[in-house]
């Protein structure tokens, strides 16, 4: 269709679970020991760290990676150490990204693990907190410049609430919104055209986030005025915690123009908690992948492997199955896609099924000139409206046969 | 407070679930047989129910209903029919309300229980059947005006999808949005200054309703530029159904301006669907009740009892009882939250919580001023902040001293 | 593998979905029509439907079929006259067996639609309801037995709670148990040789059906001492809807010998309710014959299929594009796991994973000898055991091979 | 009613979360600084844990404590080190019980936290980890002896499956059936009389664990002969997420006579995990302290508060208002109960209900002498049943005088 596999998909390792992730759980300790981290602070680890990556990125032939300011580099005991040493991490990703040709899809501020930011980090009740947040936030639009990220991604694990009878909802979605307007202004003003991107989460660890999904951030974007400038990244283990299918909130932010990036990960239907498992459904990734298509692609964004092996996968060849089935499963879904769409089909099903509004009475309230007076006239001279099947079964029938 | 219990509560007394309800469920038959219901379709049985609502209306002292246009009178072989039996009955129903003083809350168009209507009303893939939605929300307008009701309410119980396979979710949304404005635009020709709600609900009938939640609809609406004609009736069933707490759309409405009115019931959240309860939960009608009175009452809004009682509850007096339970939780929570708000103990602590954007670099951040790069300079400055605990279990034990 | 497809998947029409099923849900209208049903609640109507059934059987070419008392035939003004209503269509239906070779996989009573089971059947606080519904079960022992159906069926749609405020547990569960045995007696006393089996469902209609899944009904058949007498029909749409995972409860009353038959449709793992799809993924429907296989087969059992077109599906053609879909979804599951079977690659891994327990100590405790003395004297012996990865995704890597 | 509240509830503290938790997540670091905690693993800090508890117990004059072995004791780095160092501790507390006359109600294996139980201990593929397991579980049962613990708990976190792929469902079974078996066998041998409990949890850690709910528990030791030397604890936190009622466990368990001891916290019904909050809800605890009251008492049980402070209540005294709250509301809970069965209009109306099984034929089914035959015969001569509604919305009223 035009473009290589590798166009399409995009595809980016994570920082944080790859490399990070020790299998820790909320019942247990860490299970994995990595020959690469000795599990010091120390900035010697860091690198050693980043070489793994670096190692994984080029084995995989994966063309981005992802991460945390502070997964990638350790926390000082002031702001000023913490942006220090991150500033000679930063030297060190720019050398391997030259040494490599590997991109940076996205950098992204971590505001929620530090007991600082316990109460939130753009709605903490706190102003000083708040203004760290600031902080960090600021240094990761400009490390995000300097290393060519295409976004930068927002995370909100804590902006939202515990409980409803300790907080003031309406000046902390209001502070929020200060704190994106800075975001924007920033980025503007130090000359990055990185896409900015907001991630939608409904709750874990907050009981409610305020970004609760695609609608919800899209909504809160249109109320304050931001909707030009932020665009969402999607991930689908947070679109069924909050009730959808796992392809609704990419579906929806796609076709109204807020698709930004993928978190290309899948979620346990049954429990309730964010399991970033990789994505073994090839159904789903053939919806996906047919959705990106049809937008012509993820254009900044890319499909970023928010996954994590199991905690009992302790070995390192786990980590590497696990991301070959992730990448296999999306190159599956995007040629199952491509053959849909040139098929024709189902899209062809589709446009039949919404023909009366191609022309006649249908089409004027697409151009909007119907009015209720004018939708009367015509249904009163139409009378009792045809039956039409909605043919579910086949549609699924056929969709059976591509995957 | 300086208003009335009746004042603040408008409670309002629905005719479906009461007077049309009859304990059917999808695994079995009606259980209920009522005095005033031959269970025929004839005039003179719609005018009977009307008679009985009315009776109980008055017996409860209750100052409000609602209906649906086919709750009230029946549905004919033709549109004409049914509207002209529609005129009869409205004309019956105005002189009920002036022989009773009892007032309409609000008054809707059923699109979802004919089959016509089967894939949706306004998002129906049909122009006909758009064509037909749209005649009987003008009726609705037109006869809500007529009767003086102050609200005319918007449930979308088709409006979505059952499978994105053979759905075009971005044209549907857009037809939503033209029936919006084409309801609008008739409301305001007409001469009707009657507020227009939309009543959010996640999924059932459908599988996915477009107006999902309070924030969904309100996205929804600024998306389509409609932010300033339209507020929203929460119905808290449909907001657990949404994963949210039973409090949260009726709050976040609230603080961002469209909360129009409140459907009072109460769901089960162990259990999928909507079970329509009366509220029994004197902990939760409070804090509805102090969002109620912090945006200083529900003005053209009320407290609408869409509930019914359980289908093993057959007899009438399990119908006053339900709706007397209904009256005193709310009556209850209204005190107590009278007294949370007098007592001013809650409040003060969230108040002070936030203190620190009262003033200083918070208050910058609150007007607008504030950058990332003031930002920093203050958190470098400030240096790491104070930790200050939530304290949840102590306002936990506080309210539990109201309730 | 020895069988025919025919012989491992023994599929079965169900009377009731799809030929009783219109099309109603909560918030609608039927919605389909069928020329073979004319509404009414005569004989001939009864005949005709079951004529169409006989036709799809044989179309399709499916072997067996199953039904409700009451879907069969209608519901009389006496008991007496109903149960004679019911002999002329249990002959009727005999003929159509003789016609066709179609043979009869279960009968079973329905307790659940009539008005006077809205407090349940068997768990009925009033014994003249408990005595109505045993007359019910009596007639369908013995006319399962008279049309050779290989079991009977007992979903216990109303046997549970809606409020434990108005219930006694105990003495519900205790009258369940005495109306298990005596229709466990009264198979004996007619000389049946019926498999009874007990379907599990967590709720709906009920707040809490008393079968909550398949370990709940094996505790309450080994509490009352029934084990011997019942076995389980799973309809996984009923396990999901119960927190686990499709295939779990097939898997588990497999294993601990229980496992009857299946109603082999599917449900969405975001709605709360029961959707009675048809299976559409092929990854579960290849898990589910796997077990079968395993355990040789559904013996008396069979693939029942306990689904239903979607609402808006109302052409006769979707009737039957969904149950050749469920076909072959359900013989692609089987040829998938006849093929995992064969190369023994899964199992083989499972084999080793447990190898620890073939020998030595933990031989011991298989064979019931292990005591926590020679338990810990093995382990302070053994010293720290050694970590072994559970390698999930390289399990799901080589089952995502075979779907 | 013949007891003191103290005798009625059985209090108990919990060392894990009041003097080990931090307020650690899957997202953030731990939040709480303990004065009487350095954070090391030496005996010192260890005994300084307990002094606060015990100071804590005296403080708020609680009876009872419960710990798991690794709570209260260090892991060295062989058995025989760890066990050494568990000693001495138990030694230390049993110094502190004579010294306070607190009692030990119960203590427990922690067999999830450890790598080495990543993949389970009673049912880890891996017989060396299974024999490691029992070691702890040997050792426990050896100092719940000695400290006079009242009851030993089992609760299998990791007991189950993350994927079925990989496990032999059966085969697990059979080795946790033989763990309890052991279990019971060392208890009876060394003399103790503690009662062995067994704690149901659905999910989390693990996918699925094996202890599902209650029921599933008492269906497992019936199944495997275990009946008459377990019972269960009960959470309602693990109740809720199983999907059931609040009280619904507590309630079935003891119906069934298997109910020893309640850990009373509450969940988020809204949430997919353990919250493990302090119960504020007067209405659940005046259910569970009826049925406590009905069933004579918790016998060698008690109410244990397996609860934690909020991540964000970072200081001291939230966990002192944390606890009283929770006394407070089990106390309210006990009197509005004993007030009910006092009064006695509930239980009046419940038994009225079931009065036709007193006599006649009810009674004979109660008394198993009833055959489908004497129904059948009953049923024909007593006609269509009369209805009786449910008055589920009184019961509520009701109950609602009450709390």
């Amino acid at each position: 269709m035009g473009k290589t596999m590798e166009e399409w998909c995009r595809f980016s390792l994570c920082s944080w679970h790859t490399f990070r992730g020790k299998g820790a759980d909320p019942f247990g300790f860490p299970t994995m020991k990595r020959h690469f981290d000795d599990e010091s602070d120390s900035m010697e680890n860091a690198k050693r760290r980043i070489d793994a990556m670096f190692e994984m990125l080029v084995k995989l032939d994966i063309g981005y990676y992802t991460f945390h300011d502070r997964d990638v580099s350790p926390e000082g005991s002031t702001l000023e150490e913490s942006n220090k040493m991150l500033d000679e991490i930063v030297d060190y990703l720019a050398e391997k990204q030259k040494e490599t040709g590997v991109k940076l899809l996205w950098a992204t501020q971590n505001l929620f693990s530090h007991p600082r930011y316990m109460n939130g980090g753009a709605t903490n009740p706190d102003a000083t907190t708040f203004a760290y947040a600031c902080t960090q936030a600021k240094k990761v639009i400009e490390i995000n410049h300097k290393l060519g990220g295409e976004n930068v991604v927002y995370w909100g694990g804590r902006e939202g609430y515990q409980s409803v009878l300790n907080t003031d909802v309406k000046r902390e979605m209001d502070h929020m919104a200060a704190f994106f307007r800075m975001c924007r202004d920033y980025r503007d003003k130090i000359g990055s055209t990185a896409q900015l991107l907001i991630e939608p989460k409904p709750r874990e660890p907050t009981k409610h986030q305020y970004d609760y999904d695609a609608q919800t951030v899209i909504g809160f974007l249109c109320t304050y005025g931001l909707q030009g400038d932020f665009k969402v990244n999607i991930e689908p283990n947070h679109t069924t915690l909050a009730g959808h299918d796992y392809e609704h909130d990419i579906l929806v932010a796609s076709k109204l123009g807020f698709l930004g990036s993928i978190d290309c990960n899948s979620g346990d239907p049954l429990l309730g908690w964010d399991t970033d498992m990789f994505c073994t459904d090839i159904k789903k990734t053939t919806l996906v992948m047919k959705i990106v298509i049809e937008q012509g692609g993820l254009h900044a964004g890319g499909l970023n492997f928010d996954c994590k092996v199991r905690r009992e996968s302790t070995e390192d060849r786990d980590l590497f199955i696990g991301h070959i089935g992730g990448i296999d499963n999306f190159a599956r879904g995007l040629r199952n896609a491509a053959k849909i769409i040139q098929d024709n089909v189902i899209d062809n099903m589709v446009k039949e099924r919404y023909a009366t509004f191609d022309e006649g009475f249908g089409k004027t309230v697409e151009e909007g000139t119907a009015t209720l007076e004018s939708a009367a006239a015509f249904a009163v001279k139409a009378g009792e409206p045809e039956q039409k099947s909605g043919r579910q079964e086949e549609y699924e029938m056929i969709l059976n046969r591509y995957v």
